[in-house]
This record gives structure tokens, sequence and C-alpha cells, in this order.
């Protein structure tokens, strides 16, 4: 079976963060959308790189994200701190242990990106990084392997010796493009810790493989859709799983076209959700654009009355 | 559901080609290998440019791959040619009429490659090279959209086309890492035609959203256990999946250690089969390598007594 | 002729940021180091996101690099600001507006880069950015295609329009492995501004099609040698080039061996200079590794007596 | 200095194969182009897979190839072998005797890649291709590391073994868009033999670094310009060697933008030499590409009165 540690989800959204339009962080806004996704059962990240516009966010602002988003949750479903990484190893441990201190269920921590670029960390620099992180951040962690962002896989050792050494170690995270890459971690790994894909059209193997289920931005917009794949799978019924998957991954499609955050936050605008503006340099798609994922989004049968 | 197409079989083999130790092609083994291949109901391709050597045989060489195959096959499993392609439009016609002669049940075609660069062809080269091939070869063909072999992907558009204007075309086969293509490609033509995947980490997925199943050089060697992923995954029985699954994906991982057509031939020879010796300049694994490979059969209870 | 548009020189270092055993920003030895390049005669870039451990900085040590840097280099040679960037549009500013005030003769802009992955900016999204800062930020901007670090090549059009409506960009630097592409930009934007490889061995190829010099690490260790190749292919001299450009790229192999800024500042140290300590999670080379690198430093006759 | 071995020219064209409008090899034509190509005092390689359609040619068409390309050059410039590779090792020596056979001056070796896939061949496998093509193909040879074409880089070792075992490789050409493992090429070898750039930007920065020259498709249009760049770059004279350089590099822009050999021969057909037709799957240009092809070629001054 597909296994699930501790208190975590099977799916996990990378949730948005919305701004109002003179740009500033909208906390109101932001208390709708993680009261939607607790509804939803599914597990919260805030200010994640991508989806979470956190590489555009202060100091200050991280600090908000994580506290109205703790007390919006009100413990119904799990909320992470994802709005911390590619810095200096002291900063990445003080960004972990202010958002501990807020209040989150648990910490990701991306693997070590020193320079912007594709400068990839030699293996004793990887060792290092984890053991100071982990040796100073004792509160829950979630582990990523962020191949897409950060442009190298970790070695499964490395995963494997971190996760047999640091028992606050709750969750991996996995977006790796490389399926068969992804389906030898969790044979490694799953049976200690729950293992989650971010590229969805993995799903279905992954869990065929062990895996726990996903963390991706479409539970932002569908959260229901998401487990619904999960629960299909699990009932054994491939109609069911098919008729599911399918919509799943039409949605994927369309939030795909423009790019995230974009494409999500012009779909739960459509859904009455409010996502806010994104900040710049982002603009927000045109009207055709919208319109676009708003006919899918209809065909999806996702659209409120 | 997934759908299978005609007499189509959902798990095919890239069928390894064998040379004795003179390095010439060893009929009698190859007898003895398709006989096993269409013992477990697998469908057969010849000459693959991959694991089948292809683009190491002689056109005379490739005749009698097709006619010793297509006897020793006998009609309980369907026979394809595959070792065609990468050459001038009239060249792959000449080699696609010369298969179909020699009695195979279809013939694969690959998608143009001028130059062996990566020479991507234009927008109309790919329509008229599709309907020069489609004109003049009327035998049921299958079409592959190899990504990995030819460096681009090819058009839905262009594919969905084909399709509506040549009913001859009853299979499409698909190697191509990214799931995400794989799966719109599915949704797209999958109520048309089987698709097939060419990435068997991507089996389960690709199934559940509509694919037919797999080629692949895995089922030369486990082919029982390619057929029980499919039939416990229309069973609806995800602990047996599971199981089925994970074996499947250790076997992919070992095959893949030393690369293709060299690891697939040591493991038959490790179970009995007469897979013979690659032909130069591929080398033979050495003793520790096959060694290794023989630990993994083990494990996975696929050697003989 | 090679063009050099104002005060700029051919050759420009990534200066390294000292850190000292406490892991401090070592401000007299910075002093040190910008004292050396700028008596060498070489334009002096502080704070990169590669060589200048950028990235690792709080914005109060990026305050304290640019005071000190431009009081040291005391106007013998220009000094840049290059510690800013990949964060929101008004972030980018702010810390822009903050260099010039610290005394810097020209702020570097890197292309927008709002998350930490390859979510490439859609044209709108370029071409407000630019808009955006350089409306903003009017005293000198030297812009980047900073193709390795951002993942994306800027088009050639946006360069040419943000050259036209912006007389404050004073030059153009360049990091991109495809030198068609490098050649392509120089012959449009050339006899506007100047423009600068980061691929040193681009370099003489740049010059021969109008390039004005390098913006590299290189210069940190061998700004004589790396200057030498510029007057000896002004000068004319093919031999004396041919002996200049080896070393240089000599020099080039051995620093890229274990990638920046550990083998810039190793070398450093090696020559006498007081690069000081790597910031986590980067880790100092071993010795055996420093050890090789002073042997080709060695055989380049670049140590001191 | 750039050495150039033995009879070896510093620009080499990859000459275009002619076909007339019924699709056969048109050796009238062929002469006339070889005859062109001669006179012009330009090495001359026959049947390459990228602008020379090598790929799309019979056997006996290549016999032929050669055959007329010897008899036409008329020992006025040297004619090499180029029509061969990518299947078993034992092939690639028969069609290298029969091209030595056939009179050519030298038979170039592609590195193996025995399938069409990037299947990279494992280092006891290169070795042992080389050992097996070159103590049967005794008469001068000219190897290239071909990364473009078969994705994987030589490694430098190998190639230095390579060239110490056996005298009879004359010449090394490098297509490889990494410049800076050019150039270690160039270090490592240059000496021993002249090693050539198959991507024409790099030319002058290969030239100074001890490159002997280019093999190229340019040289096909514009074998004169070719030349001017090494002539200019001997001379020592910065203002002559931009000139040309820049001419060549426009050149090469506007031939690679339908890639080759479409532009080549298009360009070749506006200059009034006999390039024929492309054997399909290729197309040719549609007459606006042609034009605008032919605008450039008038701007630099190529266009005949």
């Amino acid at each position: 079976m597909t296994g699930v540690t501790g208190t975590g989800r099977p799916i996990n959204a990378m949730c948005v963060t919305p701004f109002d339009d003179r740009g500033h962080l909208d906390e109101d806004a932001l208390r709708i959308i993680v009261d939607g996704l607790a509804t939803a059962g599914v597990g919260i990240y805030l200010g994640s790189f991508g989806s979470g516009e956190g590489h555009l966010l202060s100091e200050g602002e991280i600090a908000r994200l994580y506290a109205v988003g703790v007390d919006a949750a009100a413990r119904r479903a799990p909320v992470y701190a994802a709005a911390l990484g590619f810095t200096s190893t002291s900063a990445v441990i003080d960004a972990a242990l202010a958002a501990a201190a807020a209040g989150v269920d648990a910490v990701q921590i991306h693997p070590p990106r020193p320079g912007p670029s594709a400068i990839v960390p030699r293996p004793a620099e990887l060792d290092r990084f984890y053991a100071d992180v982990l040796e100073a951040v004792t509160t829950p962690v979630h582990l990523t392997n962020q191949v897409v962002m950060v442009g190298y896989r970790l070695p499964i050792e490395l995963i494997t010796d971190v996760l047999a050494s640091y028992p606050q170690v709750t969750a991996l995270n996995t977006s790796d493009p490389d399926l068969a890459a992804v389906a030898r971690l969790i044979r490694a790994v799953g049976s200690r810790t729950g293992v989650y894909v971010g590229v969805i059209a993995q799903l279905v193997s992954a869990l065929a493989v062990g895996g726990a289920g996903a963390l991706c931005f479409e539970a932002d917009v569908a959260p229901a859709l998401c487990t619904e794949v999960i629960n299909a799978y699990q009932a054994g019924d491939p109609p069911r799983l098919e008729a599911a998957f399918e919509r799943l991954l039409i949605l994927n499609d369309v939030l795909s076209r423009y790019q995230n955050p974009r494409s999500v936050k012009a779909a739960m605008t459509l859904l009455g959700l409010p996502a806010g503006e994104l900040r710049r340099p982002y603009l927000a798609l045109g009207p055709d654009e919208a319109a676009a994922i708003g006919r899918v989004l209809a065909d999806l049968d996702l659209l409120p009355e």
C-alpha cells in the first residue's frame, strides 16, 4: 500500500501567495485560501519558490505568511514553511528556526544551491550542509529532491543516510523528470518516509511503486480531484481511476500552458478564490489567456455555478 | 479502459538479434528466442535499432531475420519489422515493402531523421514523409514517436492527421521521457489506436490515462512479469500491482545499468536463452558485470532452478 | 578595432568576497584585493552571484562590500555592483539604488528570474522589467545576457530596444555557451556599447568580431595575463597572442576543475592574496586539490618567487 | 603558429551531393562543384552525413561519388571520403577500404555509434573500435570528435593514444559546442596533427590556441572568404581579420537559418552552382526563404554580377 507518515496528507498544495492591488501581501485573502485548502484536507506549503512566489517576498512578509497561514488552518490540516533556501547555510538555518517558531508543522529544506547558476555542490558540501542544518533544526523537516529547481539530483545514498540519522525528517518531496529515478528513490526510502512527487503525471506510477502522494500546484485549484485519484487508486477501481486521472492531467496541461504562478492564480480567480495579483516581474495573463483556461475549467466541471 | 487494437498485445518485446561466435546471424538461436516470446504471448519487434542491433545488420541479414522470425512465431504472436529508418524516404519505403513481403504483421515506421545529427525535419518535410511512406506502404503500419532516438517530438496534430488519413496504421509506440507529453498523446489518439510506452516506469500512469501497454526490452527477459503488471492493473488489485511493478522496475534498473543490448543479452544468457554474442563495436559485459545482473535476477526469482 | 566605451576596461574581474576565519566579511582583505586589481587596471565587479558569493551575503554585508570596494579602488579603476537580482522587480530597483548611492561606477542588472527554477519570463514581462528598472535607475547600468545563470537567452531585439531607449546602459556582459549567438549579439550592438564575454575561450573569436573584452574570474588570479591577450591581439602579433592565450586557457582549465569560487580562492591564496575562507555551503578545497592548482600556477610562472 | 600537416588545407568543405530532378546522383554537376572547390584550394569531404546527405545514399552511389570526385579534383586539392560510419565495425572497415581503393586522399572515421540513439560506447568499446579500424585501414585517416552528431565527446587520452599508435592518422576534425574543450584538445594534440573546427564561430579562438583550420559547410559557398580569415589572422592584421570574420559569421547565420543541406544548396544555386535537388525526406526551401538568403549573399557581395 501507499505509505503516509504521521499526520501527512497524500495530497499537498503549493499554496499561492495573494497580493492586493497595491502589491501588498493580502492577509484576508490568504486566510480564505488556506481555509479552503484545510477544509479540503490537503497539506499546505506556504511561500514555495515556484507557485508561492517565495523568492519575491521580504523577510517580514514571510513571517506574516506563516503566522496567518498557521492561524487560518487552525490545525485542520498541516501547514509547512517553504519560503527558504538557496543562500548561505546559516541563513537557511535562521529562516527554518523562524518558521518553526511561527508554528508551522514542518519546514521544507531544499538541496543547497549556493550560486544561482548550476554550480553543483560537491559530495562533502552536501554532507556538511545536511549535517549543519539538521543538527540545528530539530523540529519536523521535509526534504526535497528538487531536480527541476536546483539542476542536480541528490544521491540516494545521501538521502538514505540523512533519513537514518535524523528522525525529525518526516517527508521527502521529489520533483524529478526522470520517473525511473523517482521509482528508485521510492523503493529505497518509501518504507522509512512518505515520498511525494511534484510531476503530477507521475502520480499513478509512483503510487504503484509505493509512493505516498503528491506536492503540486493543481491542488490549489482542484484539491478534491487530486484526492479522488488517490482514493480511486486505493479502491482498485480502474475506470474510476482513469476518469479522475484524465481530468487531473487535463487540468495540469492547462495550468502549465502559461507556467506558474501565472496560470494557477488566473484559474483560482475564475473559481472565485481571492488569489490576487502577481508580483512583478510576473505579469497577469491577458483576458484571452484567462478565458482559455476558463473554458477548460468549465469542461472539467470545476467552475462554480 | 485500456484499449488494445486488433490482434495487438499489451506487452511487446524489442527482440534481440543473436549472433554466433563467428559473428553471423544465428538463425537457430533466433527461432528459440522467438518461440519463447510467442509462447509467452507478447508481440515481437525484430531488428530494432536499440536492443535489436538493427543498425549493425546487412540487408541480407534483415531479410533472414524477418523470414525466420515469422516462421518461428507461427502466428501464435504478432511479429513486427523494426530494422528500418533513418535514411532516404525511398529507401525506407523499399525496406518496408520488403518486410511486408516477408510476412510480418506490421512494419514500424520511425520519424524521419535524414542526417545522423539532430537536424529536425521541417513541418512540410514531416507531412511529406508520412504521405510518401503511407501512400506506398498500405499493409499494417506501427508508428513511433521516438523522441529518445530522433531527438524531437512529433506534433500531436500531425499524428492525429496521419491516423485519420491512413487506416493501415494500427499502433503507436512512444518513447518520450516527458510523461505529461505521453499522457497528452494518449488522450488525443488512444481511442483511435493503442498507444504503447517505451519507458517502462511510465507504464502504470500510462494505463491510468488510457494507454494500451508497452514496447520494451524487459519483455525479452521477463515477459510474464510485464504481462502481470497489465493484469494486476486491470484486476484493480493495488497490492498485486505494486508487487509486480516494483519487481519490473528493479529489472529495468539492472538492465539499464550497462545499457542495451549489452545487459539484455547478458541477462538472457543467464536465463539459459541463446541470446548469443554482441556485434562490434559492442563488446560483451565482463564476468563481474554479468554476475551482478545475475544476483538481481536471482533476487527477483527469475533464474531457472 | 575592438570598442571600449567610456571609462570601461577591456578586462574585468568578478572579484571574490573574502571572509575571515569566523566567517565574517574581511574588509581589510577586501581592500588588499581591490587595490591589486585597481593597480592592474582591470574593472572590478563586487559580489557577483558566482565567484563573488553574492547569494550568500546579507544586505548589510553587501552595503559594506560596495563602500569598502569603492574606497579601496580610489578611482584608479571602475567598481561595479553585482550583488543583486533574482527577486522582485522592486527589490532589484532598491538594491540598485542603494549600490549607486554607495558610489559604484555602474550597477549590473541581470535578466529577471522570478523563481529559482527555469520559469522563463514572457516577452511582455521582459519588456516591463527593463522599463521598470531603467526608468528608476538612471545612473550607469551594465546589462547581462546571463544564459548560464538564468537559463534563457535575451532576445537581440529586446537588447537593441533597451540600448536605444536608455543611454545610461554603458556595457553588456554576455555569458552564453553558444559562440555563434555571442557573435550575433556583438554584431547587433557592438557599435553602440562594449560587449564583454564571460566564457574566456571565446575571447579571441569575440575580439575578431568586434567584442570589447571579458568579464571573468581568471582576472582575479592573473589580470596581467588577461590584458596581454587583448594587447597581443590588437598588436597583430599571432605568436605573442598564441603564447598568451594558451596560458590563459590553461589557467581557465585549472580554475574550472573544482568550479568557482572554490578554485579561484585557492589559487589566490597560493599567490599570497588574502582571498580568505569560503562561506558555507561551500567548503574549501582539500590540500591535494590546492596543490594540484599550485603546480599549474607554477608551470605558468604565476607564483611569486 | 597554426600547424598544417602534410598536404592538408586550412579550409575544408563538406561538399554537397547534387541530385538531378529525377533524384539521381548528378555526376556532371558534381564535377563542376568539385572543380570549383579544387580551384579555390580547399580540401573536399565527399558524402558527409550532414551537408553531404551521406545517410541518404546507396552503396553504389557512394562509390560513384568518390570516383567522380577524385577524378574531378585531379590532385589539385585533397579529396576525403566521409560517407561512412554509424554501423558495425566491420561494415565501417569495408566502407573505408572501398573508399581508399577509389583513390581518396584520406578516409574520415567517426566515433562509433552502434545504435541511432545516444547509447554511449564504453571505454573498452572505444579502444577496441579504433584498434579494429586502424589495424585494418592503413591508408591515411582523418578522425573526428563529432560531439554534435554522436552525442558524446571522445576522451582526450584516447585521442592521444590513437595518434601515438597509428601514424596514418593525419588530421583531427572536432565539432564540439564547448570551445574550452576544443581548446584543450588542440593543446593536447595540435603539435602532432592539425585540428580543424566544425563550428565556424570558434575559428579565430581556435587559431589563437594552435588550431589548423576548419571543416565547414560555409566553404561550399564562399571558400575564398573562409581562406581570407586564415590569411588575415596569420598576417597579424586585426582590421582585415575583423572584416573577413564578420562576413563569414553573417554567412554562417544565414546558412544556419534553415539548417543544412537545405540552405547550402539554396545558396549555391543562387551563386550559379549546380547544387541540384535535395533528396527526400528533405524538401527544398520555399522561394521566399531562398530569396532571403539571396539578399544576405548580395549584401556580402558574394553573388555573381
